[in-house]
Parts: C-alpha cells; sequence; structure tokens
C-alpha cells in the first residue's frame, strides 16, 4: 500500500491524517503538542504517531510515501524555520528532522495559514476553481492566495497577509501590526464586537444587544439575521470594509473565487449574502465578478493542504 | 539557424524583434498597422515582415522556431479574442491566423500589458527578481503582475488592474472605469496634472507651475524636482497614494520588487525617492521591504515580452 500523511502542527495539538494517493481522506486524529525543551520531541512525536497508525492499518515503514506539514511560522524558500514562537522551535529545518525519523522519505513543509488555503482551494470551498483568495475571518483575520495548484508565498513572508490591508483611513486605534485602519480592526470576530460597541456606545437606537454583558461576534451576527436593526447597519459596515478589501484583491489577482472562513463564517450564507453586494459595486472595470463560497473543511484544511504539498495531483 | 520572434501590435504600429534561442534582441523595427477592414490584413502584414526579414539575415522560414505576440485586448485562457477596439479585430483567435500564415509554427499572444510586464521582469528592472509587480504610470495607470516567470492573467481580465486600486474615497470625480478614487485618478500624467491644477486653484501659494499655459505631467515633475514648494506638495500628494496601492498590493502577491514604467518614469531617480518613503512607511508586518527601481526596456518591453512567451528558458 502507498500511504500519505497530512500534519498540522499547532501551539496545542498536532492534527494528522492518512490519506490515499488520489487524496481521499483515510483517517484523522490528534496528538498534543509537547511543548517542553523548546519543542524538542515534537519531531518524535509525529514520526511516532504516524509510524504506528502505519502499522494499525496493517502496513509497514516502507509504504510511507511522503509526508507534508504545516506549521505556524515564517518558512524560508529553503525550508528553514528561523523561530516558531507557539512551539519554541527555532534554528530549524522542519522537513529534514521529520524526514530523517521516518527513514528519509520526502517531507515537505509550508506556513500553517498557506497549507490551510491550499486545502480549502484542493477540496474546500475553492474546488474547482482555477484561482481561489481564502478569507479567515476569526480572532484575527488571515487569508492565503492560490493560483493554479500554488499558494503565493511572497517575498517578504507577507503575501495574503489580508488581515493588514488599509481599508478606514479614519480609524484611531491602532492595529496589532502596528498600522491603523487595517481590514481585521474591523472584520475580524474582535473588530466585529468593537464595532457594535461603538455603535452601541455612540447612538440610542434600540438593540438586542444592549442587554448582552459580554458581547461576542456571533450575538452580532445572529442579531443581524434576526432583523436587529443596529446589528443589521454593523454588519454592513463590516461588509463594506470587507468588499473594499475584496476589489483591491481583485484588481491584484483577480481570483475565480473568494472563499470565506473562520470562526465568523459560521454566519454561513447570511454572511455571503452581505458581503456580496459590497463586493460587487467595488469592481467597475468587468461585468463579470469573482464568486464567493464558504469554506467546506473547517478544521481539516490543513490536514488536505499539507498532504497537498506532497501528492503530485 | 533558429530564429524567434516577439512581436507587439499597438494601435498605430507594430513593433518586432528578432531573438535568438538564448533571448539576444538581434533586431528590431516598425511597420504600420493597418486598419483597413477591421484589422483584416494585420497578421497578413506581421506574417510578411517576419518572413522578409528572416530572408534578409539569410534564412529560411524553416528556421522560425516560434512567435510571441501581446495585442491590446483581453484574449481568453484559449487565445479567444473577442474584440480589439483600437484596431478593429472582432471574434478571432490571433495566435492561429498568424501561425497559418507561417507554416502552422507555434504562436503564442497575450495582453499587451502583461507581456509588456513579463519583459521587465524577464529583461528590464525586475531582472534577477523572483517576483515582481509593474505600474505603468502614463497617461493612465496599468499595471503588471509576474510571479515566478508567469503573469498573473486573472479570471475576469483585471488582474495587475492596479490603475483602479482604490486609494481615495474622498474623490468627487469619476474615473474612466466608473468608479471614484482609483489610482489612476491621481497618479497617472493626466493625475498629476489634474492634482497640482487643483491645489493651484485652491492656494494662493507661489508656484512656477502658474506662469505655465498648458501644464503637463513633465511639468510638475521638473519644478518639484527643482524644489518648487507647490510642485513638491502635489508629487507628495501623488507618492503618498502610489505607496498606499502598494502596500495592497504587497499585502495580496508581496512581490519581490516594484518596477515604474510609463512616461512619467523619466523623471527618474527623484520619484524611486518620493514614492519609497510613502510605500515603505504603510508596511508594518515586516521590516524588510520590496525594492523599487526603474523599468529599463521602454518601448521594448513589449517585444522582449512576447518572445518570452515561446522562449522556454
Amino acid at each position: 500500500m502507498r500511504l500519505y500523511y497530512g500534519v498540522d502542527l499547532g501551539g496545542t495539538t498536532v492534527k494528522l491524517g492518512l490519506f490515499s494517493g488520489d487524496g481521499e481522506l483515510l483517517e484523522k486524529w490528534e496528538i498534543p503538542t509537547r511543548k517542553e525543551g523548546n519543542g524538542a520531541y515534537v519531531f518524535d512525536d509525529i514520526a511516532a504517531a504516524i509510524l504506528q497508525k502505519t502499522e494499525a492499518v496493517g502496513g509497514v515503514p516502507g509504504d510511507i510515501e511522503a509526508v507534508g506539514m504545516g506549521l505556524p511560522g515564517p518558512l524560508q524558500e529553503d525550508g528553514y524555520l528561523e523561530v516558531c514562537v507557539n512551539i519554541g522551535l527555532r534554528d530549524v529545518y522542519p522537513a529534514q528532522e521529520l524526514s530523517k525519523r521516518l527513514n528519509h522519505i520526502p517531507v515537505r513543509c509550508g506556513n500553517d495559514a498557506n497549507v490551510a488555503a491550499l486545502g480549502e482551494a484542493w477540496k474546500g470551498g475553492g474546488k474547482g476553481y482555477g484561482s481561489m483568495v481564502l478569507l479567515t475571518l476569526g480572532t484575527g483575520v488571515g487569508g492565503g492566495v492560490v493560483i493554479g495548484g500554488e499558494v503565493v508565498t511572497g517575498a517578504h513572508g507577507i503575501a495574503g497577509e489580508i488581515g493588514h490591508l488599509p481599508v478606514r483611513p479614519e480609524e484611531t486605534e491602532t492595529c496589532n501590526c502596528g498600522g491603523r485602519g487595517c481590514l481585521e480592526q474591523v472584520a475580524s470576530a474582535t473588530g466585529i464586537v468593537r464595532e457594535a460597541r461603538r455603535v452601541l456606545a455612540r447612538t440610542g437606537q434600540d438593540s438586542v444587544l444592549r442587554s448582552l454583558h459580554e458581547l461576542t461576534a456571533k450575538d452580532v451576527l445572529d442579531a443581524a439575521k434576526a432583523g436587529d436593526g443596529l446589528a443589521v447597519s454593523v454588519m454592513e459596515t463590516v461588509a463594506n470594509y470587507l468588499g473594499l478589501a475584496m476589489a483591491q484583491i481583485s484588481y491584484v489577482v483577480d481570483p475565480d473565487v473568494f472563499v470565506i472562513g473562520g470562526g465568523v463564517s459560521r454566519a454561513g450564507e447570511y454572511l455571503l449574502d452581505v458581503i456580496r453586494p459590497a463586493y460587487e459595486s467595488r469592481i467597475f472595470l468587468t461585468a463579470q465578478k469573482a464568486d464567493l463560497a464558504l469554506a467546506r473543511l473547517g478544521n481539516d484544511a490543513g490536514i488536505y493542504g499539507a498532504v497537498r504539498l506532497v501528492l503530485g495531483i
């Protein structure tokens, strides 16, 4: 048998997937990320998990064809990782480390956000499209640009960092990046809550949100879906800036589809319905606009994208 | 001998270049673009020019290996051109038309702006860099995104249309595209003149520009270089919006280098010196920023890029 593994190395858990040669997910599971000794044992643990699973499915180590891995750090083009703060890894070639623990089989690594984008492009919301830009609306806003099956990684590690697209010059607060008016400040879960708090403080408008003590982005989205006027106007503001950022992206790479993922995307079709007109009204140069779709792989995007790095299909 | 031709089909002239197999420009020349009969004769004329040059250098038709051609229209992925308004061409596969007039040798076509970007990336200001974004500051603002030696053409024909990046929400006039606040409205030659006229009308500030009847972008740039306060402030405004657009581009594709071309770029290093700080101050996520360079091929970018389409080097 020929076995392929996709690994998504995170700060808390390592997600693993066993795949067939044609990209079918056969099994998935997790192990904890051991951070002792600045991550000294993570590669041992991952190799052991892979060997154990191989044995469990009746295989031998020689059946393992290749492993792809996503990790939360800025990998250099030659595979060098200077530092991965979440895990403590430092000054290491992760692919080499894992490969030498697995009889020197091919291992390829990528940045976790890029790898997740590759997964969504391949088997998720971007499936069947030639090019895709992923917008991940979570605690922050991340993204990934996939053209012709390849992630655009960029020259200085900031390709697809669409959370920092400048959209709101009048913003007065500072973004985590040090800038002001970044997309992330208004379109992340945190940003949506902040925007709602601002409108609640600025206006006397009645809203179900006023009775909530610990406001979450889900509260705002649920209220907007239910027709709460204040929540609707907050989401229109959010969609306005998302649409502006998507117009910026379209005039650079003009993707076939935008895929919206992250916790905020659990609001589902409603979210696409508010974003779509905000985006389309910004594009004047062509009548044909990019499609919008929801991410489909959730937390599995990373293992799919990781194995895609080593599957020549 | 093995001969390669690069053709840049424009609305007034056709530029042609004869190249060696290793991409050396051996000869270049021009013929007029015949627009009679909605461009019915352009492919005949181009084929005749190529055959004639081949004979002139002592070759035979069989020595022509391949031809690349850039043309001013939105080519579809399969090579179909619905319409090319400048020349009158309509409903045609240009590569097939040229190929069948040249013993069915390989011919590849591309959009002229994309092809010029490819030329600059290959042999011009982007030479030696892995990825490049070209900003062409002329009557309008055009561009091209080249990653790993390939032009990003986009799904709806608007990739690299950086002239329409939204940069100035407070703009009151409408852009040619129908939008408002596009980069082109402030950073094209036309835009620079308009900005200068606005400042001249709005302020009483002394300036050499006040004595000029027909203001040109060159006048503004020359005055700014000479230290004219009003002209300097106009160019700072222009550079501010260019820097903003470049930040948008960097957060999407993060190129190694931005190459500035078009008529405005004849202002030379001065232009880079005003744009650089405006761009760098917008990027917070990385200390390392993209390089800035001037375009180097001028009007030859098209023939270089065209032949690059058919040279496998």
